[in-house]
């Protein structure tokens, strides 16, 4: 992945800006604005994205990728990969399958099923679930997104941080909340060192983190308050082959993220899941102490929550 | 009121953005991306405004241009006004008090104390809380901010128009909710005719409706689903002296608020209160048609809404 398939991407999806696709803001605040020490902080609302995350960018990217044949799209995903496949597939007007396992929630059941999606309850797990996906990829031809693991989703997100630069230039660093990796490969393969990448993971959902102690994917066990978006068992293998793009990667307990996801609400009016407050819970445990003078940017990376969860 | 003294506000508000005060993002997006026919939509986040309203402008600047005395500042309010006059104090350093009825609900008496007010429960009407009010002030000389009609009050939510200006210049059209007028007064006389400004109100509370029908201010029973914001009973002196320079004023169904409520958070991911969705509303209901190719900007006026209201 490098910067020169990201422009691609976000040429590529130019044109679906506005019709599909929307210009998140980037919301500059003083540090002092949130309680912190820090010069400068960039919100970056991708919570108010399409879909309501980040995800909308790489699905339809996959999407606008390749040939779609007459069998459409299929995807394993109770979360917001699913939902994201969905809607991308209803905005190019082909037909979506999206299994889901037997623990995924009614509301996003439902949420799929308004979009248009032909939803599949089945298995235990997730596993269970993209099993029976597979077989059933095999059988129609559909084209098959994958949460996180292919070029063309994670040059998809990796638009997000040129958006991010076009908007405001190039922050101190960027703190990007990690699940199987999408997102951070992205970013980091845009910013290429150019500004500091810092990966955050839950406690209870370490995949990056045991990687590179590891020194190589493992699987974790993953639970938690994220764990609906962050929940991956593996940090992806394009995830993996940017790792040496990724500053540091650290880990926050939950406690921290459901704090600062109570204090978006409370004091920002922002409405986000657990996954996108991660950056404000490093800042505020000093888990990251960005320098003196450098914006840092927080990706507020997704906003499927239920509303009713706000209220702490 | 006119667009100097809002300029004067603006500079003098000037030294409090960011600690305090925040320039909240304009978001444009296509009238496709809301469903709409019109060309572009620009959405005035200012429901993520500190203490979660436009509000936090006006009170802000009425204290900021008068002397403090020693015993504060004092509000009869339930709601946005009060928050955003105890949060100006608390950012100023100085008491404040606010008396409010016994129907107002237990959560925003609890932020009224978290913000460091002290909270009087009187009388069953606001006008019963406002006589306690005003019995007080005399007996103390605290400085008495009002919701909407004092002049210091209307230039700073007139700051308001000004920063949509700076962002993104003239829109078309502009739609404000209106209860007691003090949004509309000071964007009024900010665009001062150089865009077409257009008053939204709840058929259940139509206080400028009915003003610009009677050809005077006139009493109006209020209720339905925006009231604890545009609950006024009568539109404002100083909003009523500017009726000449608003274009229309339309009233809207509780339903089509309440629609418009709902699609800005299932579709935007936009927490806000019933208030905020009249411009939507107008919109989807077709009450106001922009022409084709001019901008129309939403101010999206408060976000202060229990967020389990959202599940619809």
């Amino acid at each position: 992945m490098n910067r020169s398939e990201i422009d691609s991407a976000s040429q590529r999806l130019h044109g679906d800006m506005g019709p599909f696709l929307r210009q998140t803001p980037l919301w500059k605040l003083p540090g002092q604005a949130l309680g912190l020490a820090c010069t400068e902080v960039w919100l970056k609302l991708e919570h108010i994205q399409v879909a309501g995350s980040f995800k909308a960018r790489g699905m339809l990217h996959r999407l606008r990728s390749n040939t779609l044949p007459g069998s459409g799209v299929i995807v394993a995903s109770g979360g917001n990969a699913g939902i994201a496949t969905a809607a991308a597939a209803r905005h190019l007007g082909v037909v979506c399958e999206v299994f889901v396992p037997e623990v995924s929630s009614l509301a996003k059941r439902e949420r799929l099923r308004e979009l248009g999606a032909s939803v599949t309850v089945t298995g235990a797990s997730y596993a269970e679930a993209l099993a029976a996906c597979l077989v059933r990829q095999r059988a129609t031809g559909a084209l098959l997104t994958h949460a996180y693991d292919q070029p063309e989703v994670v040059a998809g997100a990796g638009s997000l941080a040129q958006e991010i630069e076009a908007q405001a230039g190039l922050p101190g660093c960027v703190l990007v909340s990690v699940g199987g990796g999408g997102l951070i490969a992205g970013v980091a393969s845009w910013f290429a060192g150019r500004s500091k990448v810092i990966a955050l993971e839950p406690e209870q959902a370490p995949t990056l983190h045991a990687a590179r102690a590891a020194g190589q994917p493992v699987d974790v066990a993953v639970g938690g308050i994220a764990a609906d978006a962050l929940g991956a068992k593996r940090i992806g293998d394009i995830a993996w082959s940017c790792n040496g793009l990724i500053h540091d990667a650290l880990l926050l307990p939950d406690e921290a993220i459901r704090k600062a996801q109570l204090w978006l609400w409370r004091e920002l009016h922002l409405a986000v899941e657990p996954a996108a407050a991660l950056g404000l819970a490093a800042l505020q445990t000093g888990a990251v102490a960005p320098d003196a003078g450098e914006p840092v940017c927080l990706i507020l990376c997704g906003g499927n929550v239920d509303p009713a969860s706000l209220n702490g």
